[in-house]
């Protein structure tokens, strides 16, 4: 019973679907019939017109986007515990050719408009420190907490204040807006947002992610970045189809959805154990080394995050069964 | 009727059965069960221990292999119609991190031992030019020639000379063995070359590629430019599922020879247009622009290679009627 | 008796004597008062508001307005003789971050409006080739050859009409001003040009030479991308007060000239053994390798340049009785 | 009365007369005889054989060190405070092509075996986080501090148990030593030290510093990394007179001795102000805003640390009766 990474769920039944249908000879790279309604769809989608990348990789979509947003003399923000800074081996120093990362404090991994206000402050206006140009924030957090649209509208002021890019690692973007209720639109261009990393996989695509920019001409030199770092898939349809599939009838919600209330139950039965609020799929537990074991040998597979803590991640298709087993078991401890 | 691109293929459904069967639960990034089959079956195919990683393309492919063999103040020698140089937008150089390709001459796209003597001879040995690292060929060749056991391992042996690093970009490399006949070792290390960008995704594949290193320590590195790269997919195992999939019963060669029939058929018809032979799956033919037009009004779709000039290309999924039909058609002109 | 190359020559005295008076406490950097007067004095000599930095080397110049003016998925166009291509180690391609250098012909190491119009028009405008975003000559070029403010315009025609930016490499830049009697801006950015690098370091200084540039903006990130890449000297009013002393009282055209006048007569006394027209300050003859070898044992050192040919540089501070003695030599052959 | 930097100060006599004396007709770049004794003084200074490579700029011959021991891909452990992290734009991350630079902890900006074992300690051995290839201390520290031998050889043990490169950036090496008194041997490779920038420029030089490498090899690819980035200065000779100037009758160790006493003199009337113990020539003081005040209008210029806090700088040329009265009229306070 896995609740190791959702990285590491199925593909889910539409996306398959999606592969036979568009297995036929179309026009390479990204000419095809589906490349071609992604920016629709997601113009629809997020209520305004927008520019879509597909790309096959969360680290690849974050990379473009700040290289989009920094130039190789400056600096990304982005909190302590941020995907980009900890779990990318440096891939946004590689596409941005050599920009900093420069870490903002705050709980759960969210950074707070006073965070990178003082981080900001930090930072000597002059040509010896490299100087701001994007802040990049994770909703869902890498600890599962949610930014709200307020809290994100607070952030987009502040870039904009500063005259500095906005992007958003969406990795867990459905989790994030299932739980909320709110338009996407409300966590991204409404707010302020520049570019958004758009992510499927997590949430039971098969490839598939989505580079999206708010900000008109950001796409174009991306073009170029994508191709140059091996990324222009030459049969792209495959990668565009997953993501119409997963947006035809909302199974990106629905997906989410499930991951979420998996989640929750889960939490719930933590109770006192709970270390940070379960907003997304991803709860965070106190357990001592014995209890942790004692769950592995009950057959539940899960990740280490520290000494006495235990992440738990649910999946689109995690087995309710199983979930309810977790829930039993936690409780039981 | 489409010879334009052999990009622009279906997926065989090896591959397409090979998704669904890889579709359940596993370990995320590259320590699925699939992913950890593949070194044992390159092995076997390669007839000694190789090293692989999947790939999502062959610019990736290519470029981390270069980036394996060549730092960033050297040069990478390679034809000056390869396709590194002239169809990847710069990506060698962005992955090795500024590297320049110096250009060696030669009918075909084929560089010779005695072209690239010329080239390394021209280069000063001081530290105001790059000093050659590695040596780049295309087999199958970009203008679908190929190079014999013997003429790889001549040029292998001036790289081993030369003490510089020995890449093959094999986009259709199946092509090359189909034709050749010879055993894929023959063209590789047993010739001296340290890795291969093994294609898969011209032949029938989906979205996966292979690198292939012959030299040991060489992978090292590279798992980590990999991932810096965005191309550690967090599903690798639909990545290596396909790539087992077309191994098994030698499906690889089924599809290529099925293409490079295709191409000789068309070859045949050809006669006297015929550009350079057409040894693997692409027909460089002259034709005037009003036998262009006239070929197209037939419902052919095919690339003006240059003034005079189409390239046809064929796939494993030819259609021998559309590819009878051409060969009449040409005939006809 | 050394005409092997200008870059060994010695300080002019006005500059050694700069040294000295610049030698007492000042602020760090650029922040000093010689740094301080470089914008005004440059100005002043190029008859229009101009942005200066002082630069160590002339390599450093070039790939600083070079990655001004092109980012990292793009091509510089310049001469297949061009110094930036041959001689600066990939040092374009270094602070580019992996831009394309993409050769253009022309005899004497001169690209030509058509030359340079063949290699755009070879450009695919699609994300698999580099797309060209500036155009580089050398003023004057690798070859002692001069572009005129009229050739050197008709270029800048062409970049604007291109949208590309245009640099003017000029090592010998004093050579070519001296040679042509103009006004400097006639060769820079009445002719077109963003960004000149202006060298002083051959020309008589001792380590200073200058990024000027013309078109209003490009400097802000370069003076990041000095500091990054380590050319940001702490005691900075050393280097700009050389450049200040050789721009008092025309010092540097003096020296060109007398360099200019050096290589005319060496350049008469060749006669028929000249392969180009010496319009600077480097003579290139015809000798075989049996006179280069009389000549050497006379005392005369030079560059072989390549079978059958030499190039012999003045300096500034080139003996006359050296050059009359070189000149006698040639003639005796 | 400056107080403000080292990077201000003039530059020693004997430095403006070896300039004087190098200013002949030579050989260019580094061919010259100057440049050619360089790797021999310093031999003779180290008591080993090392290769050594001039270099116009501290932040320069860092970042060459830390290119010869980090991999893009990896890491370079540091001081949360070193210079390389916070005063140099970025410029290890350009050299290295984007190798993340991961902070350590320590009083003064001194690491400590623990400080850095905890920050290794802390990364996953996984592909998904950069790896350390390098430690990087600053001897003596941006807070005036020094390492002593057995300091520095217990970090260079734990380099040594970890594999991983070990750099001293000596940008104020002289003053440490001059503080120890011990053996520049005993600060660098007898402790295990691989490569160490050696800074004349703030102890009396005018443009030259020194990257000495005891490990070999380390300096092949380094001589191309210079070339490229613009380093290799044409006339290069005048860089090396200098250095051979300082090193000659041990100016270097009598200009910091000097730098060291002033600050000493400093640091004694301070008394309990004193942040930090002044072991080189820096001093760090608690004054109020009202007392910087006060002494900045008796006509001394230093810099503001941080709130209540300033930095006081000596050099090798502060004027005693500057010292004597900045002594004074802070015991006044």
């Amino acid at each position: 019973m896995r609740f190791f990474s959702d990285n590491a769920a199925a593909a889910c039944p539409e996306v398959i679907a999606a592969l036979s249908a568009a297995n036929r000879l179309d026009t390479a790279y990204d000419g095809d019939e589906w490349s071609k309604r992604l920016d629709g769809a997601l113009s629809d989608l997020f209520e305004r017109e927008v520019e879509v990348l597909w790309i096959a990789t969360g680290t690849a979509a974050n990379s473009l986007a700040l290289a989009a947003l920094c130039p190789s003399h400056g600096a990304v923000l982005c909190h302590r515990d941020a995907h980009i800074q900890n779990d990318e081996c440096g891939a946004p120093e590689f596409f941005t050719g050599g920009a900093k990362l420069l870490l903002a404090e705050g709980d759960g991994a969210k950074v707070t408009p006073e965070s990178v206000e003082t981080l900001i402050g930090g930072i000597r206006r002059d040509v010896h420190q490299v100087q701001p140009h994007a802040l990049s924030i994770t909703n869902a957090t890498e600890y599962g907490l949610v930014y709200t649209p307020a809290e994100t509208a607070a952030l987009g002021e502040l870039a904009k204040r500063h005259r500095i890019g906005f992007h958003v690692d969406g990795a867990r973007f459905a989790n994030a807006v299932a739980r909320l209720g709110c338009a996407p639109a409300d966590l991204t261009w409404r707010a302020g947002v520049d570019a958004l990393s758009f992510g499927f996989v997590k949430n039971g695509g098969l490839s598939a992610e989505c580079l999206v920019f708010f900000t008109p001409g950001l796409a174009d030199a991306t073009r170029y970045r994508r191709k140059r770092a091996g990324h222009l898939a030459s049969k792209g349809r495959f990668l565009a189809a997953q993501i119409l599939a997963m947006l035809d009838g909302d199974v990106w919600l629905r997906n989410a959805r499930a991951a979420n209330a998996a989640a929750a139950t889960i939490a719930e039965a933590a109770g006192d154990r709970l270390i940070l609020a379960a907003e997304a799929n991803e709860v965070f537990i106190k357990v001592s080394a014995d209890e942790a074991a004692s769950l592995r040998a009950q057959g539940f597979d899960f990740y280490d995050w520290g000494p006495g803590e235990a992440r738990l991640v649910t999946s689109w298709d995690s087995d309710p069964a199983h979930v309810a087993a977790l829930a039993s078991a936690i409780r039981a401890l």
